[in-house]
């Protein structure tokens, strides 16, 4: 992550705040969690090609910071607060904000094409794969452009929203690592949907000092949200169940127990603590 | 580029209204000037991968048109009109221009990769070369984040900002093709030097109404600008001896004569209409 970062700062012919705002955007980050799946997964297939399941991890990684910096917007959700520090366009500005999404979307590409000479073809499943996961017509745009909508595809809406790069990290793990990326959409799917519910009660739940950016935006912004339509108790029972299933689903592989015992460990981390006794 | 934009639509889990954002980007379009470079460059190298020139063309035009809807929202240029229509933001609004932005640029990356499999090294170095040409530290997002800092270096400035995409377009039609694209990296440097003057001048001196947006916007926004610079006649001649080098950096190779016609016709349109006995 350092080393595509410093690709934004240290030659003189930068423009300075944006290469700092590039810096904001990514560190000290959040729980880093999709390049951790991503590599999860690589490791589990084997990582026959460790620079190119590196540059996956850190691909997606800063798509989903691009992501956050325009999704804390003022258009979107005019977020003044962001994993704990102000959001970057109150920090900066907002044209900086736009910007910085744009470089690290960017950025994503070009470390997986500079990682790609090892294995060119799989490079290019990468760089397709994350596009897909990313853009529209199924990626995180596609996800947020439903909330322009009049009519909502729920199912589309959160698979797009949430689900799209949980996919690709598992996706992406299995690609890097020259395996076929099919029998692995499930696991990332079912984490991608356990992690909606559990920011569902998040943001229901817990205060925003804990949480680290606002509480009740779900809300505030009428969107959809499963403790709205479950209430708390449903939606730990439904996260139970979602959980299992991932378990479930990953492929026979020598890395089964180890990626089992990282589903559960996300269980346990998503359950809200007042809850965690209901939920196993 | 039909092909490409029908991902956005047509498949029935799309959002709508950014699908159709997607469109209204791209269609009817500019002058489309860089991919014709692009495409100009690759023929006169021999061309003998038409799907992957054809992919760098488009990519390079969905940057563009990209980068055209972020530059208009309200935090930077506040633009109403575009290439002749409402802006991106007006016509549908500033989430859908802010996601409309976000997809063309993912999906440029993605229309490159999924052309990629006839030559998978070469496509690598194309989603790395136009990587380069639109993040940081040197591409189109560089050259708006000049505009953020207190001191801004022009000549980066104006590399980034304007230069960029058309270095991009004579590298990227070189490497296409499979030829060095160092020997073309002049020709797109001179030519989007001369295309900075040549909106210099139209900024300057014709109507809003000729140039399909507002007049008058580099003084409106305190940007630097050769007219302020050097004067109208200053400017033309500057843009002459531009365009001259142009002509002069194009290698030796069997489309050399087409392209230094087709720099001359850019050089016709370039001149604004009552100053083309002067620059000639």
């Amino acid at each position: 992550m350092a080393a595509a970062i410093r690709l934004g700062q240290g030659q003189g012919e930068a423009p300075a705040r944006l290469a700092q705002a590039l810096d904001y955007a990514v560190t000290p980050g959040g729980a880093r969690i999709r390049p951790t799946i991503c590599l999860s997964v690589a490791l589990a297939c084997g990582d026959d090609r460790p620079a190119l399941s590196d540059a996956a991890a850190v691909a997606l990684e800063l798509i989903h910071c691009g992501s956050l910096v325009h999704d804390d917007l003022p258009c979107f959700d005019d977020a003044d607060i962001r994993r704990g520090k102000a959001t970057l366009h109150r920090a900066y500005s907002e044209p900086l904000a736009v910007l910085a999404g744009d470089s690290l979307i960017t950025l994503a590409f070009e470390v997986l094409a500079r990682a790609g000479g090892v294995a060119p073809d799989r490079a290019l499943r990468l760089v397709t794969e994350l596009a897909q996961r990313t853009g529209m017509p199924g990626g995180i745009c596609a996800g947020q452009g439903w909330e322009s909508e009049p009519k909502v595809d729920l199912a589309a809406y959160h698979r797009a929203k949430t689900g799209a790069l949980f996919i690709a990290a598992t996706r992406m793990g299995a690609l890097a690592a020259g395996q076929d990326p099919e029998a692995w959409e499930e696991l990332g799917d079912r984490i991608g949907a356990a992690f909606q519910v559990a920011d569902d009660l998040k943001d229901a739940l817990e205060s925003p000092e804990s949480i680290g950016k606002p509480a009740g935006q779900d809300v505030a912004h009428g969107r959809p949200n499963a403790v709205t339509e479950m209430g708390v108790a449903g939606a730990i029972a439904h996260l139970k169940d979602i959980l299992s299933g991932a378990i479930a689903s990953i492929p026979a592989c020598p890395g089964e127990a180890m990626l089992a015992g990282m589903v559960r460990a996300y269980a346990e981390r998503m359950t809200p603590v007042h809850h965690r006794t209901a939920a196993r």
